[in-house]
């Protein structure tokens, strides 16, 4: 079937992870037709790794009908270049040292148009297109799991920036003085507190410096993660609700600097943390209404993505198809 | 003349001040054509300030052989709202009490399109038509006056946010703990701090709180100015040197945190306090270069409007007016 002046229904989605590469086919409603995965360690070259993807990738195409059906493909990877369509220093990628023209690749070993981000804009390129930001204009995502991620929408377009690499709020100073040490090398970023791993961290410090009695001290320091944080708080545990009302209140303070930047309608919360629900959420709008300008107060929705968690990346990679 | 289906040559913008609002006749290359200025205070209504600008514009569009080779009216004034055309809640204004529709008044007088923003908005509007943003698709315009203003510009737009007031760098908390109170409400604000009347306040806390020898010791400490200080520095005066190293290195850290939204090209900085040269801009600089995160470091260029002061602002809002 000769479909190139037709139109296209179909975009691929690629959520390149550290662990999984998850393809899905997707049209544009945000319904996932099919789907598929590599593992992604283990290829010594980026050619061995695209070439294991389109292997793959070949069985769920035929299941759509071929590729002429595809308009496009998006990837969400870390260490995307948008603007480039490269990886650029995936310290957590063997095959990929150094900058690797991926985008460029899966472009030439498909025949369709391909574009890449990073996970957050991603996602933020998913609300936008599936999700709970459908038309909206100008709006924050803010991705809460390992790290704390950003997708700014600013005019109704992701803000790239000079380089490709704008949108990184997770990494603005929170605290100037003896912060804490962060994944960037530097101190007191937003992500050394609010990501999973800096509730963690905080969860470590209260147990440490408090003789409040929590569920958490059932548990090896070491191995405590947001997700018993969570769960504790969940059954009512004091020290746990103090360590998300630490973490809302920062998160929401910082929303409020994030609003003299671009005014947003809405801000779109996802991931791990998220799952708290109103124990986190809760904290971040109180913190944000006591603390925004005026001029702002009551204009932003603090808002909670709704997409499937285990589809979502694969959404959003393949919105960011159909963007091109 | 007959012009209606020609190219029209000029824009009218007007700088409205808390004093005096200066009209100018402007080209596309930014020449100013002619000039005229009324008090913007001691009119009872809107209706008879507009009057009375009109009656003075009128003149100097005689100067260009008629409205017929006007394109549009740009205007740069406080508490102004983009997308309604309107000054809300200006309280420095006795005849625009509540929201008056000014663009709207303006364009009904003229038969011209007009269009209407803040100063800092129509700064950095002015700067990618006229001045050292000149193609530029990616940067921050932060005006440092009596407050500290911003225009953001992301993909070759302004910034305007979902309700036309986005863009308050000013307003980001610097000091989470005891901040000093900003003219806004809040406490802790970039403004408190790097503003001119911020300047003037860390003088005075300087002065009082350590026995450093300095020429400002020979000032009232209620009448010492960010002037003062800086004519101090450029004598060598160490501690006046201590006010702009602080200064510079709060302003280049506040940098740093905005390069995470939008990934600038460039800061362009105007305002009072600019005028203090390198004495305010190196620690800006080196602020900014060990706070800012490695993927940004050295791809934003640090620059000084060079737009003549004095017709900065009507260059800005005329600006505006190409911008419809």
């Amino acid at each position: 079937m000769d479909t190139s002046n037709s139109i296209k229904p179909y975009c691929i989605g690629l959520d390149l992870g550290g662990t999984n590469s998850v393809f899905g086919i997707v049209d544009s409603r945000g319904n996932i037709k099919a789907t598929t995965a590599i593992r992604t360690q283990g290829f010594k070259t980026a050619e061995e790794y695209v070439a294991a993807s389109v292997e793959a990738l070949q069985a769920i195409i035929d299941q759509v009908d071929g590729i002429g059906n595809i308009k496009a493909m998006g990837i969400g990877a870390p260490n995307a270049n948008y603007y480039k369509g490269t990886i650029e220093c995936a310290s957590n990628l063997a095959w990929a040292k150094g900058t690797v023209p991926l985008a460029g690749m899966f472009s030439k070993a498909l025949g369709i148009p391909v574009a890449m981000t990073n996970d957050a804009k991603a996602a933020a390129i998913g609300e936008m297109t599936y999700g709970v930001a459908r038309g909206m204009k100008n709006f924050i995502m803010i991705t809460l799991g390992t790290g704390v991620g950003s997708g700014i929408v600013v005019n109704g377009q992701l803000v790239y920036g000079c380089d490709g690499f704008a949108g990184e709020l997770g990494h603005v100073t929170m605290v100037r003085e003896n912060g804490r040490l962060c994944g960037c090398g530097r101190r007191g970023c937003l992500e050394a507190y609010c990501s999973a791993t800096g509730v963690a961290r905080t969860a470590r410090e209260l147990l440490a410096t408090t003789n409040t009695p929590s569920l958490l001290r059932d548990i090896a320091p070491e191995d405590i993660t947001s997700l018993d944080v969570s769960i504790a708080a969940g059954k009512g545990d004091a020290l746990a609700s103090e360590i998300f009302q630490r973490t809302g209140k920062m998160l929401g303070e910082a929303c409020a600097d994030f609003a003299t930047f671009c005014s947003p309608e809405a801000f779109v919360f996802f991931g791990g943390l998220v799952k708290a629900g109103d124990l986190i959420m809760n904290p971040v709008k109180q913190a944000y209404d006591s603390h925004v300008m005026k001029v702002y107060k009551g204009k932003a929705q603090f808002l909670v993505s709704a997409l499937d968690g285990s589809s979502a990346a694969v959404l959003g990679a393949s919105a960011v198809g159909w963007d091109i």
